[in-house]
C-alpha cells in the first residue's frame, strides 16, 4: 500500500468511521486504523497516530461528525450535549493544538445552523462540512504547491527540515507540495531532509513518504545541513510554519533558525510554506510567541536502547524556534507568495 | 569511582599491563579495564574503548611498550621483529587515526636510540617515552586550559559541540580544559553540551564528565544551539579541532560549523581548542582535508530500539566539516593563542 494513494485522514466510505495511517508504525509499516468509538479517536489523537495541524484538525471534524451520528434521537438539543461533551473531550487529547479547536468550532457553527434539519439531514450536512474542511486543505496545498514551484528550477537540491508533508495534512503536504508536483512534472529535485531530532520526523516521516513517491531523497542528521549548503548541493530550503506573525517571523520545528542562518551565509533562498491559517495577525512578532518546552526524556532516552545521557542531566527541549524576518526570502500561502516587507505582504494577502 | 580521579589511559602500577576507562560502558557505567594482551588492547582501539586522537596515541604507545616486554629473549632483533609487527597490527585498528601512528613512531624512534641496552634497561625506556607522551599530553591541555581561562569571564555561558574533553585525553582535554580550571576557580560557568549526532558523543561523553566534576552542564540537540544563542544564554563556543589548515580552516566533528555559523550570526566569539601537533602547516586550506564518511546505519539505527528511517534511504553520513577560518575568533594551542591572519599567527607559533 502506497500512503500517496490514500488520504493521511478520511471518511470511510460506509460513514462510520474515520479511517487514518497509524503514523506510530511508520516507517516500518502502512496500517490504516478504521475509528468509530470516540475513546480510540481521542487514543488516536493523543498519541501522535495522527498527528500535524491539519490533520488533527481534519480528524477532530469527522469526530464531532460521528459524534452526532451516535446520538438515535430526532432531538436537536440531545445531539447538542452529545456535540459539546465531544468537542470538549477530543480537545483534552491535544490541548495546545490550534487546528484542533478551530475545526471543532466550525463545525459547531455549520451544527447549529443545522437546528431546523431532520436529522438524516443534519448528519449529511455535518459529513459534508467535514469533507469540506478537508478538501479545502487539499486544494490549499495544492495552491500552496503551484506557487512554490514558481520558485524553483529543474535539478536543484531542496532541502528540508522535521514534516511539513502529506502526513501532517490530507494530501501533498505544505512544504513538501511543490516537490510532490515537481515530482509529476520532471522536475527532479534532489531533497535532503534533516532527520529532525529530538522526535525524528524528518527521518520517520518526510524521508519516508518522499521516498514512497519516488523521490531523490537523502537524510541526513539535522548538524550536517550546513555542511551540506557549503558544497553547493542546495539551492533552496522549504519549511513548514506553525505559526506567523504580522511582521514574518515565523514560529517551526526546532532548527529551522538554524538552516535559515545556515542558508543565509550561503546565499541559498529560505521558503517558509504557510496556509493563511498559521498567519497570526494579532502577534506582532516573534518576541511574542511562547515556545513550548518539552519533556527532556525525548532528548535523553525516547528511541534509544539504553539510555544516552547521564541520569539526571539538565536537558533543553524546545519544541520549536523563531526564524526572524529578515532571514525569510518569501513566505508561500495558498493565496499567493508574499515578499518583504512582510507587515505590508502578509496583510494584503488576508485583507 | 569518579573520572576524574583517574587517567584516561594508564600505565598499570605494576607495568603489566594498560589501564583504560571503557568508554562503551559510559554514561551507564564507569569501568576500568585491565589489558595487557595484544588482541585486547587492538579490540579496544577497534571498538572506541578507548577514543580521541591523543588518548588513541597513549594506547598505542603504551601496546609498543608492552609488546616489547612480551619478548623474553636479549636478542635486539627479536625485539625489533616483535616492535614492528605490534606497530603495524595497533594501526589496522584504527587506520584513519592520526595520533596512533604519530605515537608509535616515537616509540620507535626511541627503541631504536636504546639499540645497546641491556632488555631491562631498554624495557624500562620504553615505559618511560610511553609515560612522557601521555605527561606531555595531559600538560598540553593543562596549558590551553590557562590559555583559554584569559579569554573567559566568571559567569559566562560556553557551548561546546562533541567530546574534545577529558575523555578524549588523558586528562583535562582541550575545550574542557578552561571549563575544569575554571571550576577549581569559581568562575561558575553554564556549559550547553550539543549532543553531537549522529554518534551522540556530547550526550553520552560530554554531559557526563563535566556532570561528574560538578560543572553546571545542560544537554542540547545540535539544531537547538542557534536558539540558545538566540537567547542570549551563550558568551563563547569552545570547540576541539580534528586539523586545522594552514589558513586557519578547521576540520572538527560534523556540526561545528553550523555552530559556527550561529554564532558569528550572535556576535559569539567562537574558540578553537588545537594543540599543535593538530596544526597542519602542510595542508593550506580546508579545501585540501578529505572528510571520512561513515556508515549510515550510525544515522539510521545505530542506537535505535528500531529502524527510524525508512529501508534503503540514502544517507549522508560525513564525520567532519571544515569551519572556515573567518569564523574563528581565535585558536588555543598550549603554546598560546593565535589570532587572525592564521596564516601568520599559526607559522609563529609552531616556528
Amino acid at each position: 500500500m502506497n500512503i500517496h494513494d490514500i488520504d493521511t485522514v478520511a471518511i470511510h466510505p460506509d460513514g462510520e468511521s474515520m479511517v487514518i495511517i497509524d503514523q506510530t508504525l511508520l516507517p516500518g509499516e502502512v496500517k490504516l486504523l478504521s475509528l468509530s468509538g470516540r475513546e480510540e479517536i481521542w487514543e488516536a489523537i493523543r498519541s501522535l497516530r495522527v498527528r500535524g495541524a491539519p490533520a488533527i484538525g481534519a480528524a477532530a471534524a469527522i469526530g464531532a461528525y460521528l459524534a452526532v451520528r451516535r446520538v438515535y434521537s430526532d432531538d436537536f438539543n440531545e445531539m447538542h450535549a452529545a456535540f459539546i461533551k465531544e468537542k470538549g473531550y477530543l480537545a483534552s487529547a491535544r490541548p495546545t493544538a490550534v487546528n484542533l479547536f478551530w475545526a471543532s468550532e466550525r463545525m459547531y457553527k455549520r451544527f447549529l445552523s443545522c437546528r431546523d434539519m431532520a436529522r438524516g439531514e443534519l448528519i449529511a450536512a455535518m459529513r459534508s462540512e467535514a469533507q469540506a474542511i478537508m478538501d479545502e486543505d487539499a486544494e490549499a496545498c495544492r495552491m500552496m504547491g503551484e506557487h512554490g514551484l514558481t520558485l524553483a528550477r529543474p535539478g536543484w537540491g531542496i532541502l528540508t527540515h522535521c514534516n511539513a508533508g502529506k502526513l501532517a495534512t490530507i494530501r501533498y503536504g505544505t512544504a513538501t507540495a511543490p516537490i510532490y508536483l515537481g515530482q509529476q512534472r520532471g522536475y527532479n529535485f534532489r531533497v535532503y531532509a534533516d532527520e529532525t531530532r529530538p522526535l525524528l520526523q524528518g527521518a520517520r516521516l518526510t524521508a519516508f513518504e518522499l521516498q514512497a513517491a519516488g523521490v531523490d531523497v537523502t537524510l541526513q542528521c539535522d548538524n550536517m545541513a550546513a555542511s551540506t549548503m557549503k558544497r553547493g548541493l542546495v539551492q533552496a530550503v522549504f519549511t513548514g510554519a506553525d505559526r506567523v506573525a504580522a511582521n514574518g517571523d515565523t514560529a517551526n520545528k526546532i532548527g529551522t533558525l538554524a538552516a535559515a542562518i545556515a542558508a543565509k551565509r550561503y546565499g541559498i533562498p529560505f521558503y517558509v510554506f504557510a496556509p493563511v491559517s498559521t498567519i497570526d495577525l494579532n502577534t506582532s512578532s516573534g518576541e511574542h510567541i511562547d515556545i513550548e518546552q518539552r519533556d527532556p526524556s525525548e532528548v535523553t532516552d525516547l528511541w534509544y536502547k539504553k539510555p544516552m545521557a547521564p541520569d539526571g542531566i539538565k536537558v533543553l527541549n524546545p519544541a520549536f524556534d523563531v526564524t526572524d524576518a529578515e532571514l525569510i526570502t518569501a513566505i508561500v500561502t495558498e493565496r499567493g507568495i508574499a515578499r518583504p516587507p512582510y507587515g505590508e505582504s502578509l496583510k494584503a494577502l488576508i485583507g
